[in-house]
């Protein structure tokens, strides 16, 4: 974790890479075909932390594969980069690289806001989940979705929740994810 | 903001008091009658943000009104406090208190995501509301909701939501808040 990247920034996790082993991946209740895991997420690849390397790896180009990006110049992500680790517990962002290419190929973020609530408690949120397109259909979004599942408890979280499209809702379903009766989701939009 | 709270314990504000100067009230869309506003909110009532001390000034029993809190001790607040203020930018927890009686009497958060998408974006949530039950009905939970919408791109937001119940939905409707189509909100909770 603490080789240089390209451009010679030392690379840092943006968090302690340990809490990825907090994930019990025999508790999961997916079924995979062909079995892959955590530990083991397929052919030259790996699930870690987000990097700050990780400019140079292709993440943003990832993220504009779910939405607008814009311009962000390296120092403007190193500079949130910093903002969200100086926040301890508060950002889980995941990715799985291939380690051949060294390329960032899939990403989910478990956000984490504490709370004074539910004894000191803190709720999690699965945030900007993207799978590049030659890899969907390979597990691996199911693969994301499980493991910051796994992870959420661990970290404090009393609830888990996310936001979708309506093509989407079977597919969060099977991670345990349900509409609640009676809880309205509302939003207003300052710029885009 | 220097004072002293009862236990001797210094108090400090959870976020730069200077940062609700960013509020232009002029510009709130809601009518008040009374007039109250951010700097005027009624007799006594002074708006802040969450301080230190405010442990002793019931904001815990305040938000008992709301949800379950738990047994609370004045560490675990404050070590929650502290690691909430660690994370700069990231919890507006706003309160009014009444002066004489040195009670909390309403609160309302805004809690701030940092992103790496939309220009490295932010999006708000506004979380937690609740007015003390005698203070109902006297405009505060409005006043604070203009106000922590009216704060929420001030400090970088280019979306804010929430999740309410069915009776709600109308009373936030009014601060700008709609149910989008095609946007579902999903859950599932580890423990209450
Ligand atoms: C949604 C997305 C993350 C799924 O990742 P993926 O790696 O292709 O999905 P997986 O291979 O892990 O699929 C697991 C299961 O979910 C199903 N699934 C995948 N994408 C789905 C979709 N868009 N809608 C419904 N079901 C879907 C698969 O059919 C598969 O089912 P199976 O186990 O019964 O075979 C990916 O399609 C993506 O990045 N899309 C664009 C960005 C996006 O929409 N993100 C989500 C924002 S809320
Ligand atoms: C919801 C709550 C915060 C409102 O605060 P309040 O100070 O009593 O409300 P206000 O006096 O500012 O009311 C402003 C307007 O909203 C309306 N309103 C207030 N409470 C409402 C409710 N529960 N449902 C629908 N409308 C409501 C009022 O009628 C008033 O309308 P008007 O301007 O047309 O007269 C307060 O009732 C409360 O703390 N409830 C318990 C906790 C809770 O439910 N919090 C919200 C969790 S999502």
């Amino acid at each position: 974790m603490d080789k240089q990247t390209e451009n010679g920034m030392e690379d840092t996790p943006l968090f302690d890479p340990k809490i990825l082993d907090l994930i019990d991946f025999s508790k999961c209740n997916g079924e995979y075909k062909p079995k892959i895991s955590n530990k083991n997420p397929g052919d030259n690849l790996h699930l870690r932390p987000l990097s700050l390397g990780d400019f140079d790896r292709g993440f943003l180009k990832l993220l504009s594969e779910l939405t607008k990006v814009g311009d962000v110049s390296q120092k403007q992500f190193a500079d949130r980069f910093h903002q969200m680790k100086a926040c301890p517990g508060g950002y889980f962002i995941t990715v799985l690289e291939n380690t051949e290419t060294q390329e960032v190929v899939a990403t989910a973020t478990l956000a984490v806001e504490t709370k004074f609530i539910h004894s000191t408690g803190a709720r999690g949120r699965i945030e900007d989940v993207v799978v590049s397109k030659q890899y969907r259909g390979k597990q691996l979004g199911k693969l994301l979705l499980d493991c910051l599942t796994l992870l959420a408890p661990k970290v404090g979280c009393y609830k888990l929740s996310l936001e979708c499209k309506d093509p989407l809702v079977d597919f969060y379903s099977t991670f345990g994810f349900s509409k609640e009766v009676n809880q309205n989701y509302m939003v207003q939009r300052f710029w885009d």
